[in-house]
């Protein structure tokens, strides 16, 4: 449906609202629209206030940058977690990714971006220079643990961060580059298995 | 990512209202959380009144039961459409697919749903009665032109109004069938082949 007759201008302006999201056309944003007029009012009601209070409520982390309900997340405040190591990612979703597996017991800072020149986003639009102040500033940090993605901006970024870290005596860590579990050797592109050739790792059974 | 760890209570309970969506998973829902977060207050806080004023303020006609902002659709109140056929659709988009062709200038008749035995949709769940007294009542009316989807329960629907309407006078017709434009005949599937050869009419250029 090129042009669209929408029989009502409050859905034309909800199917509207719906079509900015990204991803979501406007053939999906209408039926999203009709799903909800066949909800329960109380349900359509809860979904709109939730939104209301979506950017009044959320917090951002003053220690980490990570969302928040207050001004130091739940994993800043967790006394059990390691306070020697911080590991650094672009944004939230790397903290959730991190955190789902299970394995990393330290704190996080949250860049929000990696260095993109061709988007126009620099070292001061992150949280770059809060990272070097929380490494000057709080003591016993024995560790930075760079998690950012294997592309040319997150190298770029993470580069960045190891130049400025440099004159700390500190230990900077990458994430492992390798072979994917369950993946087959022959579909590997050579970059990444020169590097897991290069790092091969002791065999565990 | 099976086991989910939101940072924030508020950003797990807008994540929810997202993924209640049909066709929105928690990854989708998430990324369009994160979206709306970067936007500035103003806009989210349109999207959520929208929303409050979605299930309070839409109307549905009270002729043809499409969705208005007025009591009677702006189809309805239109003088210049043919108010000698009613197009019985099964919803609002059928409505806007057949406006948006610009090959119709009747009135609708927007039955909210086909008979589904297999849903628990029985005729009176639609609005099948408020057709037969909007003929009966309504002097004039002398097409009911049955737009349903060539489906069992299109097909269903469709005969039940057919004998609903029997009692009167009037012509009862429905959708030509047959290959669509553009489509090569070796793909048709042979039901639609021989309602088409059966159907023929004649060639124009």
């Amino acid at each position: 449906m090129s042009f669209q007759t929408y029989p009502s201008a409050l859905l034309e302006a909800t199917v509207n609202e719906f079509a900015k999201l990204p991803g979501i056309g406007r053939k999906t944003a209408l039926r999203l629209v009709l799903y909800l007029l066949r909800q329960p009012t109380s349900d359509v009601e809860k979904f709109g206030n939730t939104l209301l209070r979506l950017k009044h409520e959320i917090h951002y982390c003053k220690e980490c940058h990570n969302i928040s309900d207050t001004d130091v997340c739940s994993i800043c405040a967790d006394r059990g977690r390691d306070r020697a190591i911080i590991c650094v990612v672009e944004n939230i979703k790397d903290v959730m990714s991190i955190e789902n597996t299970q394995q990393y017991k330290g704190l996080y800072h949250v860049l929000g971006g990696i260095i993109s020149p061709m988007e126009g986003i620099g070292p001061s639009d992150l949280e770059i220079e809060s990272l070097i102040e929380r490494v000057s500033q709080k003591g016993g940090i024995q560790e930075i643990f760079l998690a950012l993605s294997p592309t040319m901006e997150g190298d770029t970024t993470a580069y960045y961060i190891y130049r400025k870290l440099a004159p700390f005596s500190i230990a900077i860590t990458t994430i492992a580059r390798g072979i994917a579990i369950g993946n087959e050797l022959e579909y590997a592109d050579e970059i990444t298995l020169g590097r897991s050739i290069v790092n091969r790792t002791v065999f565990t059974y």
